[in-house]
């Protein structure tokens, strides 16, 4: 299974160029899945939510869909993040009683996509600082799809702090865990070799480069957020399969073979997973 | 709060010596808690069950006080590994019929001791390897205490592997976690960095150097088992205050500070303990 990774720049707020970019990227190698960055179709730092919803997109609208399909049309599988609008019809579920009016959400998003035809939405578990102010919570939950004999699992920039994230979709199977970023922090990419480590699974970290000043004093002040590039792939056993550029776009394909991440026996007498003693944790 | 890592070369089964030799690098630093190596009085690689049980020891016998005093008569803490022998009562809660014989049990333990005559053993939780041959499954479970003010919790060198066994601790107050071990892989001092970033907690692996060759073809065969040294402390935010080095014995000192542990803000809006959402976690 060869695995790519797309490290972008987005243009901020242009869903056009950002999909024509994202098409060449994934158009310039030949790979099985491909893993693309957090929000990158729309960039990162909206102001206000209302600007957050402005650039949202329906999991099944047509920009999602057609990059999708630049993976899905030459045999391949794909995650990719997007700022998602979704209406919920007004229930209960929701905090509304059945009746009301539908409630717009807007969620920070990943579509996991295959040529089969299946299309799934992972919504970010855990939001990162002014996201908080932007997105709703995501109401997903972790999850695992196969193709290919791979199972792969998505999670999010942030989830990636929280080792009950990609712990979780390592006991739902995960072989591989795509990850997509928009990295401002420096620990991320370090923090993967302990992921992989304990988990033994393959940690694709997909981020974005460059910077995004934006925001007046009326738009929620200026600010200047630079994102740290540096996409790495994991292996099981730690690995440094690919490591971007820190600075500027970029493609890189590896191998990976779900075998090595489905063995979980260290030596002889110790299984990372069967040696669990959950009676024992908080 | 001085936090001193002991890095010891054993002598295989010379319990006199090992002592001898801890009390000299306890002695030779001053400092409020140290953090000493996993079976640091008796060494590492028994052939079997029975001879480990001959070298181990009652948690209050005299050589685990000897050893424990030479801190607390000082006025500080101290956290070290010893193979414990215990003899529990035959009751139902071991699997035996109230009334039955005694059973004898063979712990991988640390003692955590205060000045104030607090004392308190820890059983490992994980057993690595041919551990499992020759040590029960610890049954205390992780545990913190406090000592003037830094909460201390203590784990076991492959107790590193499992991202639950230094969460627990987190989640259970420890804002310095004493990890005795006898590290033989090459990826705990690496992961550190994660487990002290993921839990904002400072993480104090005391490790041992030199190798142990042991073992005739019938006493489990040839082994030979080359410890990795380079103890290390690192603090909340990742720095790596203490590394000594890979093939001799040393001992290292720095400060930590409770509140920098107690604080588990990222920036203004995120809390790494209150934005946890176990409601998605397996």
């Amino acid at each position: 299974m060869r695995t790519a990774l797309v490290q972008s720049l987005p243009v901020f707020g242009d869903e056009a160029a950002n999909l024509a970019s994202l098409t060449a990227a994934i158009s310039s190698v030949e790979a099985d899945f491909y893993v693309l960055p957090e929000l990158c179709l729309s960039g990162y730092d909206f102001n206000d939510r209302e600007e957050a919803a402005s650039h949202a997109l329906e999991s099944t609208s047509e920009t999602i869909e057609a990059l999708a399909r630049v993976a899905t049309e030459r045999g391949a599988g794909i995650a990719f993040g997007f700022a998602e609008k979704a209406t919920e019809a007004g229930t209960a579920a929701f905090g509304n009683a059945a009746g009301d009016a539908p409630t717009r959400r807007i969620y920070n998003s990943a579509l996991l996509a295959f040529p089969d035809g299946r299309r799934r939405v992972y919504r970010k578990t855990h939001l990162f600082a002014r996201e908080r102010l932007l997105f709703d919570p995501g109401d997903t939950g972790f999850f695992v799809e196969e193709f290919r004999g791979l199972r792969v699992g998505v999670a999010i920039c942030f989830d990636w702090i929280f080792p009950e994230s990609f712990r979780t979709l390592a006991l739902k199977g995960a072989d591989l865990i795509a990850h997509c970023s928009n990295l401002v922090m420096p620990y991320c990419q370090r923090v993967d070799y302990a992921r992989a480590i304990e988990n033994r699974v393959y940690v694709a970290t997909a981020n974005r480069v460059g910077t995004e000043s934006r925001g007046s004093p009326e738009e929620g002040g200026a600010r200047s957020l630079h994102f740290t590039g540096e996409s790495v792939l994991v292996a099981p056993d730690g690995a440094y399969l690919l490591r971007l550029p820190p600075d500027r776009s970029d493609v890189g394909v590896c191998r990976v073979h779900p075998a090595k991440a489905r063995n979980k026996a260290l030596g002889d007498l110790n299984d990372l997973f069967a040696d669990r003693r959950s009676e024992f944790y908080s």
